[in-house]
């Protein structure tokens, strides 16, 4: 199974066979036995097939061609809703209209999403996640009706593979394991730790491309660009208060 | 390897027994080749196994005594420094300090957590997630000695198994996932999915011990309560901002 998990790489293209509704319960049923906040499974997972549905998501994910391509397309939500409700008919009254229960929520939800993901991938079917979805988080409510107590998180394709890339880069293991303290980055450090990457022929590539001088350049001004970011980050805290989860905060 | 998935419960007895710093190396060359946004790899894992770091760890996990017991803790921590520094020694300058950053950096080093928890779970190792780590961000940023970009998310204690717990109950799998769209829940449907668990002994135990007539009272009265929730969502939000994650928000 280790293996299954280092010689693992982001599938993108996918074949025309479906992945069955039995074969997405056993994922379903690994996934589910992870770990998770006192047992509380404040998550919930969209399950999307349905061509239409696919379309609309689309330009959600920036039209990333996964979407309509994948054969099962999931979108891993923080829910406190079913468990408000479960407080509520039970007499109980729910305090987790805050900050920090979205991040429980979100954390509970991200770790069922990766152990979906290394269930299916143990299975020989190819994931992508997409990192869109805290971007576009309101359009998502609104195409997945997703209520009050409830931010999707994530989103993942699951297809069988199509394609087989190279795998791609990290970082050594020294530049992100630090032993019981921080110890911060000499200038040095940095240059030893992202040599490979910098080195990489595609790398080099994006540079060129882009018309940029360094592979930092490509991510700061084309890829992940400060004024996205700040958008996004006031949309979402938006998404965070419209969905209850800032009543106490703001 | 679904096998290890189902059959997993969390562990919070140990043996004596270390974790080897090449088993350590190993598990978390498996969990490296997990999923991260943009190949960025915006996270960081602090390996804790001196026993006066444990000792100091400890009242932020409100003593539970998983941390002084077991040989290794690591603290997962989302982790924009590293990437920063590389952006500005290669004549780039980063944006990323805003909350979407925050959220993509969270969703990494939990996407690489769960892969170590998952490939740990394979090789006999038992594991137990911390979730007071969001609650005391601040004490463990200052033992850790995490620097600005830095917040820690989850923190996961590692031991080889000392106890043979029985497996807990989860929800059925039809009150998790929803097909094509949200469908909420009906008081009915409700009473269904949550039978099981308020069924048990342990349950009932649970709600006796606490002087409570329900369950979900014990959730929201004694173990996750609305006052607790709210102090730490100030903290929290602290935390993010002093970290350098709302520069643009506030």
């Amino acid at each position: 199974m280790l293996k299954t998990l280092t010689n693992r790489r982001t599938i993108r293209k996918y074949t025309d066979e479906d992945i069955s509704k039995d074969l997405l319960y056993e994922l379903l049923n690994a996934a589910c036995r992870a770990s998770t906040t006192g047992n509380m499974q404040v998550y919930s997972i969209i399950e999307t097939r349905d061509v239409e549905m696919k379309k609309k998501l689309a330009p959600c994910h920036f039209n990333q061609p996964m979407v309509e391509d994948a054969p099962l397309v999931l979108t891993f939500c923080a829910d406190f809703n079913r468990f408000n409700i479960w407080c509520r008919q039970r007499n109980a009254k729910p305090g987790y209209d805050n900050f920090l229960s979205f991040m429980t929520a979100a954390i509970d939800a991200i770790i069922v999403a990766q152990t979906l993901c290394v269930a299916a991938e143990e299975k020989g079917i190819g994931i992508c996640y997409l990192g869109t979805t805290i971007y576009t988080a309101e359009q998502i409510i609104n195409i997945l009706e997703l209520p009050a107590g409830v931010v999707p998180i994530t989103t993942v394709t699951l297809g069988w593979p199509g394609e087989k890339p190279e795998q791609t880069d990290r970082l050594p293991l020294k530049a992100v394991i630090h032993k019981e303290k921080y110890c911060d980055y000499s200038e040095q450090e940095i240059d030893i730790y992202y040599a490979e990457k910098e080195a990489r022929e595609d790398s080099k590539q994006f540079i060129e491309e882009n018309n940029k001088f360094t592979l930092a350049q490509v991510f700061t001004d084309v890829r992940y660009k400060k004024e996205d970011n700040e958008a996004f980050s006031k949309l979402l805290l938006g998404v965070l208060k419209k969905q209850g989860f800032m009543n106490y905060e703001l």
